[in-house]
């Protein structure tokens, strides 16, 4: 575990669990563009099949606002923290495997347009990994506070504060994965939604 | 949001957005060789099947100077201010989106050719999208001026010739998507053009 | 190579060699998820065709573990010396060299699932693969140790420690390479619990 | 261009076109392994499959330690200048266009093998891409001596001990692309060689 070289100082400096992360999340939210393709016969009408691919575009643009609102309130935690610990580490791992995930049912969501049952999987399984996200990132920052490893410099205000943003999209994530059993591009309209709230300021005046 | 751990800060400093981008920008560049494949049947005839992708070569060396030069023209915007905000840092989630997007519109361009119609939906497509980076490029730099987050030692001089510098290719662009409903290959070339002049430094003697 | 700018001292900080090598761990551990897709039919049973990946999703959480271990395996040894030699570099490179060929073999064993021979060929392979991942970071620190590379404030007891922590899991893999020729399933599985075990913390008091 | 917020200091610092080479070098060398995968029969014969795939696994090697080799190159170069010219930033943009353009060739020497006429096209293009490499690093470095971009502290003496390093390679590249128009895998077992040379230490006391 990256514990300090100094046995004196316990937990660890984020500089590089900050740099590593920060990669992934960037390398994240490029691979998604990866999962655009026009099917073998585009040539003979390239214009409907470009716009045919909407489901994707969809997909993609709820992703990439999801990856980085999720790289935005990783920032707000780790600006806020003097130090990790092992088991802020491992949560940090088990976001990133969340995070990089998602580039999966993302394709799906976009290639199951149409196929009424796969939609529906599709969504789901999409809004499980969204929920994930969110959760664990809550997780972090919960962990954080209940084992100080927030800064001095935070009032419990703005910790407070923080936690009051990270908290509510868990409900919305869960309402929406019940609402696309039914209604599968409304929730992914629902998870864009959600996306771009994130991507709001923490603080009215900030 | 990033927004500063010290409330009485506003704003936030640039430094991991930088690294943020940095990243989605080395990632997207070097995303674009993927697109490049060889058909089936290249093993017969190696030699023309390697220089009949020159479409796609041609698609490739456009995307990867505009991203080139993107990312310096964010690297000039970024050096010139002294901080962010969150209208700042969405222009510029905005501006990764699209500059990862490009992976797209750069196989069309490169698939496309010799069916006619294809080749000019893909590059009206590519066209608009190396657009819309100069645009969210220009409409960064002009938040940044206009909500007082430039630096002090920029001088108005200084900052009128980087506007400058960012706005004029935006009625090039324009104008070379005109022209790629007629003739796709010249306003391809013509966004290579723009894409190295763009490469030029920004004031003579520098 | 990469040799200090004064010739007067010996040997290089690892600044960059830090740099790059968290970018390559970073752009390997997110790859990882672009081995994953369904089959073309997948539309027609959906639920069952996603669930039915589970040995590719086995693979991609054991090689996300292991790289994320590797990852804060090599953390734990750069954060503790004060200088890299040449020697160094290239073992770093190796490292770097046989994480990132580890895509590879994780899509293998997705594949080989159902086909016995094939199976026990590719769960070998990824064995050997992971072998090498946890051998070179051994030999890293072993040479930083044996050469003077490690930083003064790190105690011979602190030393002996992280020594300790890199060797075990050798034997190990070797055990589960063996175990893999007839039951390849349990040897992936065995993987996994090197690699989780590798994420604890180095020290109980961290 | 990257030029300084302040007008008096004519150039630019390297740091944060180091970060983005660094970035696009972390991924050139990862996005490699995307080039491996078994032929659609593999499951068949495993073992062959595997083993056969050995002239990708060759090219693969060659281009790693190539790409290796060029980072550390770059690092040497860039750790030697004081500051860079918009001249400097368009050849390193060159080289990061050439560097990421070497996962295409590496592709096609995997899968030219066999075929005698594509070997030798394949062979030829990858020994022209290395060149390119080799030519475009040595460049940036003359172009730092002639242009006074090199720092005070590094001497004469140590400058062209750098200069000697970066061009022998250079015939050894092009005697081998002649080479290889009649014996291929000479060709590229010999570019392996030029890429572990260009791996050892610069100076030798290092």
């Amino acid at each position: 575990m990256v514990d300090s070289p100094n046995p004196q100082r316990r937990g660890f400096t984020t500089d590089r669990l900050e740099a590593f992360s920060d990669g992934v999340f960037a390398i994240a939210i490029t691979l998604l563009v990866l999962e655009l393709s026009l099917p073998e016969g585009w040539l003979d009408d390239p214009l409907t099949a470009f716009l045919g691919l909407w489901p994707s575009y969809l997909a993609y643009v709820v992703s990439f606002a999801t990856i980085g609102a999720a790289w935005l309130a990783h920032t707000a935690v780790t600006n806020r923290i003097a130090r990790g610990d092992t088991t802020f580490a491992r949560l940090n791992l088990l976001l990133l495997l969340v995070v990089s995930f998602l580039t999966f049912p993302t394709s799906l969501v976009g290639e199951a347009v149409r196929a009424e049952d796969a939609e529906r999987v599709a969504t789901t399984i999409f809004g499980l990994n969204l929920f994930l996200v969110a959760v664990i990132t809550a997780l972090m920052w919960r962990h954080a506070r209940h084992h100080g490893l927030v800064r001095d410099d935070v009032s419990d205000d703005e910790a407070a504060v923080l936690t009051q943003r990270l908290t509510p999209s868990l409900w919305g994530y869960l309402a929406l994965i019940a609402v696309g059993l039914f209604l599968p591009v409304v929730a992914v309209i629902g998870y864009l939604a959600i996306g771009l709230v994130l991507l709001l300021p923490v603080r009215r005046h900030d």
